[in-house]
Parts: C-alpha cells; structure tokens; sequence
C-alpha cells in the first residue's frame, strides 16, 4: 500500500491566479486535485502510446438500428472478442438512432483494432474511441 | 425521406492505392462507407464547435469506489442534470475501479459543463467526455 | 511586474513516482517545470475556446510547387490578412514538395479561417493549425 | 509518375447537402479537393502511428527570451539534432516573448522524442508538435 507524498511548486503568481480561475469553474475542490488530474491523463496518455500494458477503452457507436446487417456484425463482433469486450450499454435515441458504448480491456493495439472494426461496420454513423485505464496503477 | 446521392471523386491513383489498403486493415467494405464515415465525422466537429444544436455526447470516468463522497457527488449531479443524463453503465474493474460511462443529451456548452465538473470530483481517478451526435441530423 | 507564488500538492506516491519516470524521460529539470507546463497548455486550451482574445497559431502546409495557382492563392491570402500574417517560412523538401509555415496572429475564430481556407486550396497535400499563444498572459 | 483515378460515391442526399455547406464554408473549390484532404489526413495520421517511415513535423515553441539557458540549450539540442532539424524560423510577439518554429525530418519517434525534450526545457512557456509529412507519398 502506498502512501501520500507532499511537494512544492513554485510559480509565477499571475500563472496561479489564471488557473484558480479556471479550475474553480471545472469545479475542482482544490490545486492538488487539479493537478493530480493532469498526472494520471498524461499518464494514461503515455500508457496508450506504448502499446504493452493492459488498459481499458470505450467505443461509442451511432447507428440506425434499421440496418439488419449491422446488428448482426455487432453481435459477432462482440462475442469473437468477448473476453476483450466486458460490458455493453445500449440506448434508443430516438425512433431510429441507437447509441451502444461497448467497454473493452485488453492492449491498446488490439482494443484500437476492434473499435477500427466496429466504427467501420455499414450503418454506424458515428464512431469514437475513447482511452482510459484500469485504474489500477493511477493511485 | 431523403433519396440517395452519387456523385464522383477524381484522386491520383497511388493516392487511392493506399488509401484502399488502409481502409481494408480498418475493415470497411468498400470506399463510398469509408467516406461517408470521414464526412460524418466532419459534421459532428463542427456540431461540437457550433454549440447551438442538441447533440449527445458520452462521459467515460474511472475511479475507486470506496470514496463514498464521489458516489454522493455522482448521484446528486446526475439528478440535478437528469434530463440531460439519458443513461448510465456501471462496471466494476476489480476490488477497487470502477468505470462508468454516462449518455449526455444537450447543448455542447451544456454536456461539457457537466463533463468538466463529473471529472473534477474528488476520486475521479481519469475521466474524458466523447463527442458524438443525436443521429438525426446524420442520414 | 509579478512574483513567484508556492503551493503544496498532495499525491499518492506511487502516482509522484511514474510521474518523475515520465517527467526524465521528456526531459525536464523538475517537478515545477513539468507542472507550469502543463497549466499553461490548458490556459491556452481555454484561450482557444473562449476566441474573443488575441492569440497566435501556426499554419503547417505541405504543397507541391509546381501547382502555380496555389503560389497565386497562398501570396493573395497572406496579403489580404496581412495585418494578422506575421511571418513566414518557406522549406523545400524535395525537388516537388514544399512545406510553409505561416505564424498568424488574431482571434482564435479569424486564424481559424485562414487556416481553414489556405489548407482547402487546391494543391495543398496535408494542412495542420496549431493552436498556441501569444506568451503575454502567461508568465 | 502516377495517373489519375475515377471513384463514385454514393451517399445519401442530406448528407452530402450539409456536406457542401460546410466545404464551402471552408472555401474547397469542389467535394474531390475536400475528400481528397481527408484522405490524405488519415494517411498522415497512420504514418506517425506506425513509427517506420521518415516524415516531416514542426515544432512551435513560445518562450521569453530573456532566459539565457533556454537559447543555449536551443543552439544545442538543434546542432545535436542537426541532420534532422531543417530549417527554423524565429520572430519576436513582444519585448519579451518569442515564437520558434522548427522544421524536423525523421521517424516519427525521434520526431517525438527532440520535440519532448525542447518543450520541456526551462523559459518554454508553450510548445507543440505537428505531425505533418514529407509529400513523398501523398501524390
């Protein structure tokens, strides 16, 4: 288990009164706060770069639920991958639009070549990766 | 209901060489899907940009469960923008992470107003908001 | 004229630790260096955003010198914005390929448009703005 | 020396309506020049990710140049990294602050790497790396 560390940053005072601005209408509670964000991001950032650790994304997709060929991929597409695939969140936007975020663990290069897949399935309008992390190594 | 389009598209010819290698390792079945998805991502850019049309975008947060004051955070945000947050999936990590990904509906200002307070929480270990789109707009 | 402000941040340790591994690696002498760096990228990020200051950004082109109209084009456009073109740099990276860097000054929404038209002009291969700063409001 | 090619692309009517507006807006003279440009966007793009090819960035640096040891260590790292630093242009914002721009050739991941370390040099209030390319390969 670890502990909690303390270190000082000296900085221009104007700086510091900009970013008190601006994170105050981010709503953070305070400094530390902030700038642990700007760690782990960049941390995250740098863990999607090198491509070997397990990490975890999010794939968000808008399609036309109408399209019979693309329920289909998605199925077969998630069940081939389903050990990499471990959750699933489906929303009916409206009379035709469906909205369906798949949360995916596995090596950033194998995650970024399933959501390539899925983004590129007839009938998704839309499609994003997102990357995160397990959590488990951004204390 | 709106009909559908041809219309042609001149490219040097090793410039449209490798772009069908690329689009093959994506998985696209053929180069109309894979330009009408680079069309449709364009237009949601400048949705986002735009700020005044209802748009939909997804809040992805990891953090560690046992900080009871986020989960109080999270639930009391989400109701005081629950017609804005249109749904919500949970999933546990392991013993410690959560992630957890929200549907957000509403102006661009708005979603990203609620993506910047949510990943400030105190225990958000890393949070990104995805920019997407209602669907409608995008036959 | 204004002074140095000093601050505490609290942090996991294990967090500081891959922090300090990152921070080497890119180079930096220290904490202080890596985290003013990093409150200044997203000051300028909100700059960006807000578009009613003055700022400045860089215009990448990479074109081939022997489309005549895009010399035409890109002389015509810098004269227009003249006021808010500052300077250029012109590379020949082989007996075809050029690459220009024009530095623009303005609101973000006016560099934006010249960006916008220059990278549309026919002969221009890639096109990229960057969005940065005109150092004045960040100490 | 290579041809041109003949596509067709079939889309639905809306669509490429918004479409048109939109490249308009951006001042492409027709849909070939403005698909042709995401094209070679996305081409770019999986350039810099595989890492192996030599291509083309510049890097932005804003700094006050009274700091003495950021020009040394300019003069250094661009001689150090002279076969791959091309070119550099310099201009003055204000009495205080200057911009940089250098022009660098190389795989991308030294690219990365000398962009890493002049960013996070002391007295660089801002920098950024843009990912462009030689035009060898994008005809």
């Amino acid at each position: 288990m670890s502990g909690i560390a303390r270190f000082g940053v000296s900085i221009d005072s104007q700086l510091i009164k900009k970013f008190d601005a601006l994170i105050a209408r981010k709503g953070y509670a305070n400094r530390s706060e902030a700038i642990r964000d700007m760690v782990r991001d960049t941390l995250v950032e740098e863990e999607w770069e090198s491509g070997e650790q397990e990490t975890v994304g999010t794939i968000t997709l808008v399609y036309n639920h109408h399209t019979r060929e693309l329920d289909h991929a998605l199925t077969d597409m998630q069940h081939k991958s389903f050990h990499q695939i471990i959750s699933a969140l489906h929303v009916h936007l409206d009379a035709h639009n469906c909205l369906e975020v798949l949360i995916v663990k596995g090596k950033s290069q194998e995650i970024k070549k399933i959501a390539d897949r899925l983004i590129g399935t007839k009938g998704v309008k839309h499609g994003k990766l997102t990357m995160t992390t397990t959590g488990k190594e951004l204390a």
